[in-house]
């Protein structure tokens, strides 16, 4: 096993990768920037690097510092975490060249799946149903006209290097394209340095379903029960749940099946995230794959009682996975809330600030908060504004939202403004109540906009 | 179902009855000491009343003044917590009388087993196995002796009013037994005012095994699955588990028979503990009976995956159980900890002080901390020490107390000193980690003493 592990990511993440390697008695080196030496997971971490100043690109995203971090104090592996380097494949191929295992799949899966318009294609090629679009890039305005009529509009417009919500536009008739197309393709030039543009049916009122799986290299496969984190604003969730209630175990399996066919055939290995929409007669259609943890794999955690930090470091140990299919089976129902530094009703425009007074209702069973900061953390203007995970598991959906609330109405948080009150107010929505909302639920009835969605991340 | 229920306890367990009625939608009323009225009990409380001093006889044991915050307050119910007034029969009738509804058992059961002697015959009738011993109280030094000779020696002299250690003695031949009985019963007569013994054999090297039901007006009885509360100091329990290591589902499901049994002929409701000795050929004595919830209920919630509180609320209530016999499985493994502000070196001596840091580890899955206290609380030295409690639930006994060992290593309590080395001092011991430790353990391995044990509470 592993002696020694680099976590190449901050805060809530970092602390619950330092702790599983703790948990399975590795020593966990951790790397900082200059915004982050007071943080919490600095002070669990075995052992400590300054990479960097404040600034992504000087720290976390500094793949040269990472490496020789990792070179410096000995670390056989690499943990990325979510977000930062965890989906850079160029990263991924550095660490396999400095012989160093980095904890996810192979370089070239992460380059595939991280152009869109392949993974599209890739996955019609391996039987998972995709949404009605383009084969792969469309290079002329003209192309883009006649599939848009054969699949008929609305239609969304997506840059191929895309996520998270830039170089993506809907277009609702065909006097439309020709002027979307041109700045769609500017938007992913700047964005992404990459003006491939795809075409995909736009698909609303649809669920945002996801189904994780984990491979190890002996070539076995387990699926986890979906996901439904349809709740999302500008693209980014904020609530996710396991299972979603909609959904049968019958469709469960059917959808385990398909998923655990493509993770095969693409010889996938660790963990990644299928991404659905499904519409209101059940469909499925793939969006994207993560090839990284996941944020929402808390609730996963909790539904199934597997613990798949754990896991992904066991497998990228060379070890087989430590559970079987039959295990990953649903177990009550679990929420997660995402707590983030922001003012919901401006924008979401992120708070910084210092915690000045914290008080998290822990105690009674199901409650887990997961997060990076403690009393006197300073959430800093340069990371993304979620500072905890909110998580309840209990025996059924009826009782785990009750207590949400109940820990929401708690919860204390003095210094910085929080979407604490929004999340409530969603919570306490009769359409939360019912189970039935989709991708547009908040923008259409929490927020009263109306948005697109294929979108989302 | 109950609109306003009061709380009358105080610390940790006020705080989970407070959620749990939050969780059920009813009002709480709290009732605490002047001691107590920056508690965080008191500000989760939907009212609270102050009801006397910091003596517990002014406040928390001051029944006139509990019934009349009760009224005054319109509250239809009280849940008594445990300590306190939990297990005092007259408290029970009084309410009774004042037509407020005792969340517990009724009076006359209460009054029952707490006449340990009495019990031991009530039980006994029942089909309960006891501790060979005489049949209730023995009145002179001559018929002591008799029983002695027959059960063999060592034997305990045991007040029947007693409990928590005080009197209780040690006879290891006939030569002592005259001068331990009459020391035992003055004591008896000071600490509880009645000099009532009575005469057991002395068991060593036991487990203390005990098994919780819960049951409702309609006959119906739930057994939950055995804890394991052997480790144990000065008579109190340290550390409790849930199942145990050492019982097979066969045994489980013996006990359960036996118990459920029992609760049905003494026609008891609410839920109540049947503790047991378990000597090494897998024989159950019955010890006594809790006519209350116990600090350790906790174990058996995770374990099982119940809400234990909730449930006594209902029943209370006139409900039916809300769950049923094969609900109450055994799902994983749990392990909790006392956290008491004490200096286990220094003969647990109680360690009064301002908590002035306070980090919890929580975060990754199956950790819970149900406590009274947030950073700023003060200890005071009126109560018991016990400040916290530390829960870990996984899959199996192998991984809960990898995670314990890392929860106990992270927490940080700054401004008094606690139990938190001693408690890592047993989890890391090879007694502890092979799960055959027996209730001397603490004594004679990690203390290094040697001491009676059947009187354990």
């Amino acid at each position: 096993m592993f002696k020694k592990v680099l976590v190449a990511n901050r805060g809530e993440i970092a602390v619950q990768i330092i702790r599983a390697l703790h948990d399975m008695d590795i020593v966990a080196v951790a790397v900082y920037s200059s915004a982050d030496q007071d943080s919490l997971f600095v002070s669990l971490a075995d052992e400590a690097v300054k990479i960097g100043g404040p600034q992504p690109s000087e720290s976390y995203l500094n793949m040269a510092e990472i490496i020789s971090a990792a070179n410096l104090t000995g670390c056989e592996a690499i943990h990325p975490g979510y977000g930062f380097l965890s989906e850079n494949a160029e990263f991924a191929a550095l660490c396999e060249e400095c012989h160093i295992n980095f904890i996810g799949p192979d370089s070239d899966i992460i380059t595939l799946m991280g152009d869109k318009s392949n993974a599209r294609i890739a996955m019609k090629k391996a039987g998972v149903p995709v949404i009605p679009g383009s084969d792969g890039v469309v290079n002329d305005v003209a192309t883009a006209k006649q599939i848009a009529d054969e699949i008929g509009y609305p239609v969304l417009l997506k840059s191929a290097a895309g996520g998270g919500g830039k170089g993506i536009r809907e277009v609702d008739e065909p006097d439309e394209l020709e002027s979307a197309f041109l700045s769609t393709q500017q938007e992913a030039r700047i964005s992404y340095d990459d003006d491939d543009i795809y075409v995909e049916k736009l698909l609303t009122h649809t669920k945002h379903i996801e189904m994780q799986v984990i491979a190890d290299n002996f070539g076995d496969v387990v699926y986890l029960p979906e996901r439904d984190c349809s709740l999302q604003r500008n693209h980014q969730k904020v609530i996710e749940e396991s299972p979603c209630t909609l959904i049968s175990q019958e469709e469960r399996e059917m959808l385990g099946g398909i998923v655990t066919k493509a993770t095969k055939s693409l010889k996938y290995t660790n963990t990644g995230t299928f991404e659905f929409l499904m519409d209101q007669d059940h469909n499925f259609y793939f969006m994207e794959m993560n090839t990284r943890l996941q944020v929402e794999h808390t609730v996963t955690e909790e539904v199934t009682g597997l613990e798949l930090i754990k896991a992904m470091i066991l497998v990228a140990n060379g070890d087989r996975l430590p559970f079987a299919q039959a295990d990953a089976t649903v177990k009550g129902y679990a929420i997660e809330c995402r707590l983030n530094a922001e003012n919901p009703y401006q924008g979401f425009a992120p708070q910084p600030g210092k915690i000045d007074h914290l008080y998290l209702p822990v105690g009674t069973m199901g409650v887990r908060f997961d997060s990076g900061i403690i009393q006197g953390s300073f959430i800093s203007p340069f990371y993304d504004s979620m500072i905890a995970k909110v998580i309840v598991h209990l025996d059924n959906r009826e009782i785990a939202v009750k207590k949400m609330k109940r820990v929401l109405s708690e919860l204390e948080i003095g210094g910085v403004t929080t979407n604490q009150d929004f999340l409530a107010e969603i919570i306490h929505s009769d359409g939360f109540a019912g189970g039935k909302f989709d991708t547009n639920f908040i923008e259409d009835e929490i927020l009263g906009n109306r948005r697109v969605t294929n979108g989302a991340k």
